[in-house]
């Protein structure tokens, strides 16, 4: 049956071509008198966008402060330094313009401006949230992945513990998103592909699921995969499809902005495994993803999800739905391998993407254990974890 | 290329068995101090819900005033009396319980309680809410059907000018609203029909449109057409099937709710034929809609548009892709008229209806025609509706 559920998504999204022309009005209807305008490497810079947004808030008389660099897993230092600004420059609102990273950098420095104690200390008791008056957050994307841009979560590094950990809350929804596709054009072929892995692997986290009686859960997810099997490709090809990076994009937002999780929550495995692994090895997180989720497909295929991956196969990919069940499945996985690794060529194992040894696994099969993978759909023990590391290597 | 658009869906959902719960704890939050309880016929006495929504209000400690006997097609004569009982009774919320009339008619009334002025000058002038405080609504929904418990929409009928008209505000999205598909076992068959009906057609009439590039908003309409395709005749043959009505309801949100129509916005125009046919004859709505849809469909299929019906026959009824695009136009035509009249087992004609004269068609047409069935993706000249109204008489 049919989880209950509580739908509340409060973002305003103002989408396509130009729609940057938003931001004026949104600042003011948001009560921002003075925004952090945080970004990560050059390339906002390099695409004009960073001289837009400055020239945009001038022309309004919007005061603003700048952080520049923050890290593609954003580190809580990172996060310190700008509750820092906020706090002696006295900005009032966030206005984060990137990709999922910078997104997330933002969420942090919003809940933790205004909390006494050290910023970290959020990260790892969300709850702490609750009586923040966190600080309102407008974002600017500027790559299609994470779906940053219309939820409620971040995930924040800390290189001295090792630890790479989500974050959410109702309160951390961004007030307004810009989400221009021409942003996404300058994204090279290595990093679409990497976004495209994330939002399929957010997809398939919710879709593998124990969770009967989702259908329209069950469709749309099957719909939003079809869009990237279409799209992905033609953003990669042709960078400046402007309908494949538009669809690309709200496609990223939808896969999980939580509707799709509405009545079928559940542990999401291959981000944890895959969490461990970025914050070992500061890997990419979509290729990291990339590289374990055909193989905890293998290890998932079992009597009581066989007929999943039968619908995914058949709604996705037009299998034929009078083979036997398990040789649908199958011919499903390796739809998802070719899709990944021939059509969009992301790296196919974990010494691609520079891992050399084997040391770290048990370590960090313990540490994603804790996340909950005992409790998924095909429950993973530390020894399938670990077999799942040893076998995407 | 998609359009742009703004995308903002406030309202906040609590889907699920008992979510009514959530009801006292709605109220506070959004600031109501006393509510009007509106409701239509008899059937929330007759499944307890009345007696369980007083219930909850009076252990809360919330005040009300009640005004029952909404029509099905409310009339602005109601909204008159509710904005009475608001104003006179100090009402400073709206509390429908209901299926999309009762909803409608509480949305016409929450804009015009606070407006000096007639309520009819508000529905005929949409503009004048911009200045209007509306009061705030949450919904308790009994019929999936009309999308109103998460949009900002409503239609109100005036039999003296024989209109019956849409109004639309950002301001009139509920600020919650309750779905319990339990509230809709005790829906008989006929008006489940009709409501799947309906849901089907807020979907055609975004679906069938000359904007291309919306990947992600075709699939995922495909996607909630398959979930009515799947799960409406469960709902029909087993009333009280949990999961066929709870996929239902919430099928019924988003085919409405102004996500589908993101980037791809057109005119709507069987509703606009079918809103004609309510006005004068009193027909239900949805079953206006199916009788006029498939004939509007063979109306519409064109050099232009059979590449459109081509992927709705492959994509929600799986036809077989490598046949000529016309033949699979028609059968998809025909499979939406066997679903429609043999699976559901809806009137196929106006007579069934209960219409049985022609004499007001070309007075309709000429109604029609005013909400710019002209502009359609095939566009319909008078003549054109005309034909449309007599092939389905």
């Amino acid at each position: 049956m049919m989880q209950n559920f509580t739908y509340n998504i409060p973002t305003e999204i103002y989408f396509g071509k130009g729609s940057i022309a938003n931001l004026p009005s949104a600042v003011r209807k948001f009560g921002g008198s003075k925004v952090l305008l945080l970004y990560g490497g050059g390339s906002i810079r390099r695409i004009g966008l960073l001289d837009e947004t400055i020239a945009l808030l001038t022309k309004a008389g919007i005061a603003y402060s700048l952080l520049g660099g923050v890290e593609p897993n954003p580190r809580i230092a990172t996060v310190r330094e700008g509750i820092r600004i906020c706090r002696e420059e006295g900005c009032d609102m966030l206005l984060p313009v990137g990709g999922g990273s910078t997104l997330d950098c933002a969420k942090a420095i919003a809940a933790g401006t205004p909390y006494e104690g050290d910023a970290w200390d959020i990260v790892l008791d969300n709850a702490k949230i609750d009586s923040i008056d966190v600080l309102p957050i407008i974002t600017i994307l500027t790559m299609a992945a994470t779906g940053s841009e219309m939820d409620g979560y971040a995930v924040i590094s800390n290189p001295e513990t090792k630890q790479k950990l989500g974050m959410g809350h109702l309160k951390l929804y961004p007030k307004a998103s810009v989400l221009d596709p021409v942003y996404t054009y300058s994204l090279p072929k290595r990093q679409t592909a990497a976004g495209i892995a994330d939002i399929l692997s957010h997809i398939f986290e919710v879709y593998f699921n124990h969770i009967p009686g989702t259908v329209i859960q069950d469709r749309v997810m099957e719909a939003l995969i079809q869009v990237l099997v279409e799209c992905g490709p033609k953003a990669c090809k042709e960078p400046e499809n402007y309908d494949a990076r538009a669809n690309l994009m709200w496609t990223s937002s939808w896969a999980i902005n939580g509707f799709i999780a509405c009545g079928k929550s559940a542990p999401w495995p291959v981000h944890s495994m895959e969490h461990q692994l970025s914050a070992v090895y500061d890997v990419t997180h979509g290729e990291g993803l990339a590289v374990l989720t055909p193989v905890w497909m293998e290890k998932t295929l079992n009597e009581r999800t066989v007929d999943l991956f039968v619908s995914y196969g058949v709604g996705v990919f037009g299998l034929d739905p009078t083979k036997e069940k398990y040789e649908i499945a199958r011919q499903a996985i390796q739809k998802t391998s070719e899709f990944l690794f021939e059509t969009l060529g992301m790296p196919k194992t974990l010494r691609e993407l520079g891992i050399t040894s084997k040391d770290a696994f048990e370590a960090m099969a313990d540490k994603a254990l804790e996340d909950g993978t005992e409790e998924c759909f095909t429950p993973l023990s530390k020894s399938d974890v670990l077999a799942i590391y040893e076998a995407s290597y």
